[in-house]
């Protein structure tokens, strides 16, 4: 049994797998990162939701003028909210695309795209860049995510 | 290492496994269409949340008037947002469930199941059909994501 | 190949592996509750967001007035949202972690300490606590999120 369990955990010897860990690590942090622009944005434009955010400040009207909505957070939130829409079927799709035995060289372009796509889009967003910047950047990583799917359903359909 | 490598991208191989590829691949793209939905209502109502998304349409009031919500729109965008809520955990046990050794018609009964309702929860959702349609879908999907939940922990339970 | 099936599917027999997987499983349903308490709080405020959700209310302006915002509905709301943010993180890094060969003892603390600070945040959330219940519970899965990232990156590393 223990045989067994060296193997199965082997997963990361591979080289496909390795720049999928790699590349959604990178990925998945660069949305955390977002949580921390968001109390940045909070912290910086006094905007606060919930009432036990801003005891410090007091009591009463004087405080609660800090329970408002500000622009940046908002524009934040929603670079945020962006992230999980399209990053969920990246890590999902990517995982069993990995799986899928895809040569090295494709795998990364695939990886590639989709991580310069998504940092791209975060900066487009929160400059904010003219368009079409943001939307292009968005288009990339809904493409690339879409093409894996497509060679994940290839190699495995079984419904 | 060569060999262990290879054994270890067969989990492609795995029945089970397929069959989890193959639904996944289906519930995250049908959740990566509700942007394309998105996106269409946003242009044919004219409701846009970014100043930068309407540059195309002028400058000064002319233009900001497209900054609004709209009904279709917030539709689209909550039905996009249960299916986060409900497909993150689907993929997540999911994947622990197919490696847990279930029967392979068990495990497709709980894939097929949860795709249906997921798609049925959609159509609900955007027509709007009445309740409890929606939310029969939606407990559906719940009750088949719980009973994987069941299994994994039966199987791999170690706290 | 039978053989190779069945080695794959061992994944769940790696003691790393069965507590990434009972981990996962608990905070995701502990996620999925969210859904629940939202649905409860719903109903016992009256407090709907859909129009084919208080048909049953009759119709007309005396059921329209069900259609509105509660400060508890939308506490939970935020609670659910931030789990997504900081779960999905945590679901992808922490199955990349596990599979990167840590020592038990060492995966065993990041789960629990992970789980434990999850299970605090909503408590702080909901009740709700003082600050910086909140805010060091939230700090604590973020930073055991970032600390496998870390291992990951530092064993996979392939770009």
């Amino acid at each position: 049994r223990r045989g067994e369990m060296a193997k199965s955990t082997q997963l990361i010897d591979n080289e496909v797998f390795r720049a999928y860990a790699t590349y959604t690590a990178i990925v998945l942090l660069k949305m955390m990162l977002m949580s921390l622009i968001t109390a940045y944005f909070r912290i910086t434009r006094k905007a606060f939701v919930n009432p036990e955010d801003i005891a410090s400040f007091g009591k009463g009207e004087s405080a609660k003028k800090y329970l408002r909505t500000d622009p940046d957070v908002e524009r934040v939130r929603r670079g945020h909210l962006n992230d999980l829409e399209n990053i969920v079927p990246f890590v999902g799709i990517g995982l069993l695309y990995a799986l899928s035995g895809p040569e090295l060289s494709t795998a990364l372009l695939h990886f590639r795209l989709f991580t310069g796509a998504r940092i791209l889009h975060t900066f487009a967003y929160l400059v904010p860049l003219p368009q079409p910047a943001r939307g292009l950047s968005w288009a990339v990583g809904y493409t690339v995510t879409f093409s894996m799917a497509y060679k994940v359903l290839k190699t495995a359909w079984l419904l």
